[in-house]
């Protein structure tokens, strides 16, 4: 029928398959489901008090600016107020290094589009966030998948990976997604210097950074870079590309994330950004920036902080209640996810299964290993996640879990001694 | 500096250069300027007040749902209104038929993504959207430019550029930018037939058809398509995917648009918009449902058509009354632009810089050609808005732009006689 369309595809759609993540969310919308498979926000505190005030002052105000075009760079006062919030983790940034993007994942994609050439090889950790490998694939991305502990990305192990020349690296160093680890400080160290070394720049994707429960907060990579390698000038950002959003910390639903970089690479992207969808919203960066100022989004994240320690704390001590000896799972300092590791000769695709049964859903830990970068034990791991659902909710579903854990372990028993 | 990303672009990023036009929207921001360069619509007939009650009764209502993430597909009662809309000129879709876009130039992003190959080739009108080149160009294209005249594109010319396999033709058969100028049924019929029989699809992109201030409606290329060909079902859009955006009938500063196209090709669209950016804001889509609800759109639509045709009039007036005899300009039957063609021998780029020095801005001519694609008259023409401006606006600024142009001509003649 429409094959004058489907025949004449580009190459790079070749193996382009639709994200399990996004397929599993509409599987998991019944509502008997409890779902630990998204990356969703908790939409109970979401501050809609707030963004009710926010958008009347705005149309009130400066309706006429707000629904019109504007600049692609992105809306001023917003990019300034980034600069300025992220100054306080030392990153030296001017309004001129920040663009705003529709959500972290354009980020993603104008990278792709800006560095990749086919057969580039990126370098990722393993396991590593499943939208990146989507963003980059289409630009013909081949990777290098460098394994990670409970510290975060194995620097010992990158020298190789190194000189095997990728185009940059790609890390997520606090509460990385799906792993739940934080690289540790000794590591950040190493590894920008190890970056300087072999001259491979680094993409830092921090989407979680501000959502720390304990600990204390480390150095970003674009901080220690800087520091390290006395770049000479205080706004250059020299080696680390670094990235944000408002998804975690405000909302999602407006898909506002932003790159901070050096101005020369944020002047190439703001040329692909026009080409890609001209600007984001003027509206919701208007509408976000009166709901952050004024100090509102640090108080709110202090709130959210609250609500997601309180729900990690209630799955780590479901797990341990519930779950057998021989399951293992990480222990998340901040952010939205823990990665289990099931016992060996388990599938988590088979258990995924298992677990729709009983319904209570996760992501296979598979998705998260790029081409080629799968180890041995790719299938013996999952993904929960915990900033979405109810305390009650969070022993439930657990609970359902573990019935499906143990029952699939049952069922390995005989295979697995025999 | 920042070498180690510098020296690393890749391949598609060669020749990226920044938009002429919106290089210029920057410099036309002083208020004394006059500007008939970008393409705004009219904020002083933006419905702010229907905006107002439609956030309020969105955050009220469902707000835990606007903030939040959602499908890649967009927000379902708003494809399935469009899809209703689209109806109403003959173009039998269904909400599965509709992709939400981040603007319509986020459709003809994905489009350039989902089609092209380094080398390929596209087939466009000369002149033809900035845009639509800008978005194909970083995914390696190439083009094959064929001549417009008052009823749009030359369909006579057509047969040997459409022999030479072009990946498909991308066409505004409604009030072109920056032609102004609306294909004929005639051409319409032979357009279709053409592409059909050569095999070669077609990219309808019709954000200005809602805007007709004159003469009749005329079928899109979509349901002549159906028709002429005998499509065997309803719901296959054949050879033909149809754009359009909200940006000229609600209000750009949103980023909406969409695409209407066959399940198959949409199904591969939701997964590059899955990478691209996830989806389009949540809350935008909803709130753009709540304001075009209830017929909201059609009566808004009459009220825009009322001041820009009013508008486009007083332009017309005042070019006859001002410009010299030499100089040409299309009668557009709709839309935001009029295109004017320059005596032989003068340079629009030229006029520019004097135009500026006169407080008045326009396009000029040569930004709307493709590579290879310009014919030696590239740089006689301009383009005119008319639909930003304040009616006596429009007036003072034809008045000021005939003041360069005089004077253009004057240091000219000499040298012509010469």
């Amino acid at each position: 029928m429409s094959t004058a369309w489907t025949s004449r595809y580009a190459q790079r759609t070749k193996g382009l398959k639709s994200s399990t993540i996004r397929e599993l969310l509409k599987i998991t919308q019944r509502p008997e489901m409890i779902s630990f498979a998204g990356g969703l926000p908790a939409p109970d505190i979401f501050p809609i008090e707030r963004f009710q005030v926010a958008c009347r002052r705005v149309l009130e105000q400066q309706g006429q600016i707000a629904l019109q075009y504007s600049a692609s760079e992105g809306y001023e006062p917003l990019r300034e107020m980034i600069a300025r919030h992220t100054e306080r983790y030392g990153i030296k940034a001017k309004t001129e290094n920040v663009l705003i993007t529709s959500g972290s994942q354009q980020a993603l994609d104008l990278i792709g589009k800006l560095m990749i050439n086919p057969g580039d090889r990126v370098l990722v950790e393993a396991p590593t966030y499943l939208g990146a490998l989507q963003a980059f694939d289409v630009y013909g991305a081949e990777y290098v998948s460098v394994a990670s502990d409970e510290n975060g990305l194995r620097t010992d192990l990158l020298e190789k990976p190194l000189r095997s020349g990728p185009k940059f690296m790609y890390v997520l160093p606090n509460f990385q997604n799906p792993g739940g680890t934080t690289l540790s400080e000794g590591r950040r160290h190493e590894l920008v210097l190890l970056a300087d070394r072999f001259g491979v720049p680094i993409v830092e994707d921090d989407p979680y950074g501000q959502l720390r429960y304990e600990g204390e907060h480390l150095p970003p990579l674009v901080v220690l870079d800087r520091e390290n390698l006395k770049r000479d000038s205080g706004y250059s950002m020299g080696n680390v590309i670094y990235l944000s959003t408002f998804s975690k910390t405000l909302a999602p639903g407006l898909r506002l994330g932003w790159i901070v970089a050096p101005v020369e690479v944020i002047s190439k992207l703001v040329q692909l950004k026009q080409g890609a969808d001209l600007h984001t919203s003027t509206f919701t960066q208007m509408v976000a920036y009166e709901v952050a100022r004024d100090g509102f989004i640090d108080e709110h994240v202090k709130r959210i902080r609250e609500v997601y320690r309180e729900r990690r704390d209630v799955m780590l001590e479901a797990l341990r209640e519930y779950f057998p000896a021989e399951v293992s799972w990480t222990h998340p300092e901040g952010g939205l996810f823990l990665w289990i590791t099931l016992p060996e000769g388990m599938d988590s695709e088979e258990l995924f299964r298992a677990a729709l049964a009983q319904n209570v859903a996760f992501v296979p830990g598979d998705c998260f290993f790029a081409r080629n970068g799968h180890p041995e034990e790719a299938n013996r791991h999952m993904r929960l996640n915990f900033s979405y659902g109810q305390p009650e909710q969070i022993r439930e579903g657990i609970r359902r879990l573990a019935v499906a854990v143990k029952s699939q372990m049952a069922e390995l028993q005989p295979a697995h001694l025999g």
